[in-house]
């Protein structure tokens, strides 16, 4: 037992992706592709003191969840709640960090609960396996809506393929083999719930065939091109990721849409090539994994 | 397509394990636990130039393998010419270095043909995703007769748990989540031949044993005691491995076998704090990974 463990996830960015809601949260999920980034969140646990004679008190708190900050503001994270529910440890109080903007399609959440699920077996002892721990952030960002598929891929790392949706035991990942640079812009929010209580039935229709094509390609261009494809097709992308991506390819390259956020992302130097300041990192090779001093 | 491309591929050290040999390589496997290290081989692959009417020369030292090289010396690797074959790149020069003894249960073979299945696709666009090609190697290597455990574990990072034998979409991986320091002291090699052609129903016994509690608590510690009582249950100990592991359990620490290889190993400063002069790396947190510049 320990008194902090810290964990870091990667920022993950889906490219295209079909919806596969199921009552179980273990297999729920998406099928789909994307990139798992150097930049990433770093979540720490620690045991929260006990506080004396001040349950009801605590009882309030913990439905805010005062005890999870990101970037040093308190931030109400239901799928970090999820995962100290799952895992039963209560007295967790998490505090996660990173350069990646919230609700712009980066995975933040599904880090956070990824990382709160690490750090916490940690600390409380509670002899989870990978696969164990998986599953709860997995299950409490499904439970919480706040997506269906970046748990799984930021625990694997690289270029991840949802060939089955669901978390370990039920989905089924591959991956493409590369480790290109990645260059991102993010133009501001998307709401992933206004966007999937919609019709999703040319989304998925697009995310499928995506799918499909991919597997019979893997390469980075290729899920490149079929991810711009995909936002196409599925009347997603924004007014200003489509102006983007128009000057990227005028330049001579290509970019595509982060799912769900108003943000761009391309290999290489493709966004600086058509003039534009993006933020700069890489394919991340390893899932998640506690971090060692 | 490029001239040369280089992956890197972690160390493995099995600490238990359970023998499923079948026809298909891609379903035969082994269960068990170990360790990915952060010690590993760095295989560079070339293109081959064409040698004018020099035909059946060519043929006669492709048998000899003499386009791989193992720390500057030409080595003969089944295993590499087997993922050759099964991706259609005979014109494949593998260039491959590491601080790894051969033949001591570091899985450096499966290393070989898992780091030049990764560079191969690149160089050849051969166009397999990671799946494919992590099947290709553990394949080469079951078909070789020199592992059965090692590539699968070699492509996840950690400390890999098989649940399942095989190649990805036959097997089952899982894993401790920690990332100790690893100290580890290679006596000498050790045939793994020779100890698979015998009697392996005790191993087996005490392999299908040691999963089982490894699964009930999946911590660094259980796995470390349940891969030494394995190594003395199935009967493969060696004189100067349980030496060692005496030494270091007076000392208060604990170590086990590499299997398979005259290896003794342990968390933290298990070794050093009995008077031992070992190696020293770490969990490697990810899998096999191109080696970008």
């Amino acid at each position: 037992m320990t008194d902090e463990a810290t964990a870091f996830v990667p920022g993950h960015v889906t490219g295209f992706f079909s919806a596969h809601p199921h009552d179980d949260p273990a297999v729920a999920g998406s099928r789909g592709a994307g990139v798992a980034l150097t930049h990433g969140v770093r979540v720490t646990v620690r045991r929260t003191a006990e506080t004396d004679g001040a349950t009801g008190e605590r009882d309030a708190t913990e439905r805010s969840d005062p005890r999870a900050t990101l970037n040093g503001d308190p931030v109400r994270m239901p799928p970090v709640s999820g995962v100290r529910d799952r895992l039963g440890v209560p007295a967790a109080t998490v505090v996660a960090e990173t350069p990646l903007p919230l609700g712009a399609g980066f995975g933040v959440s599904g880090a956070m609960a990824l990382g709160t699920a690490y750090a916490a077996n940690t600390v409380f002892d509670c002899g989870r396996s990978e696969n164990e721990l998986v599953t709860a952030a997995h299950c409490a960002e499904v439970a919480a809506g706040t997506g269906l598929g970046d748990v799984v891929a930021q625990a694997r790392g690289g270029l991840p393929i949802r060939l089955e949706p669901g978390a370990p035991g039920h989905g089924e990942m591959d991956g493409v083999p590369a480790r290109p640079r990645v260059e991102y812009v993010a133009f501001g929010e998307l709401s992933t719930a206004d966007v999937l209580s919609g019709d999703t039935t040319a989304l998925t229709r697009a995310g499928e065939r995506a799918l499909s094509d991919l597997r019979a390609d893997p390469t980075p261009e290729t899920l490149l091109s079929l991810s711009r494809r995909f936002a196409d097709e599925a009347g997603l992308m924004t007014d200003r990721v489509a102006a983007a991506v128009e000057d990227v390819r005028a330049a001579g390259g290509d970019a595509a849409m982060a799912m769900l956020g108003d943000t761009v992302f391309g290999f290489g130097t493709a966004l600086s090539d058509a003039g534009y300041d993006p933020e700069v990192c890489a394919v991340h090779p390893a899932g998640s994994s506690l971090v060692t001093e």
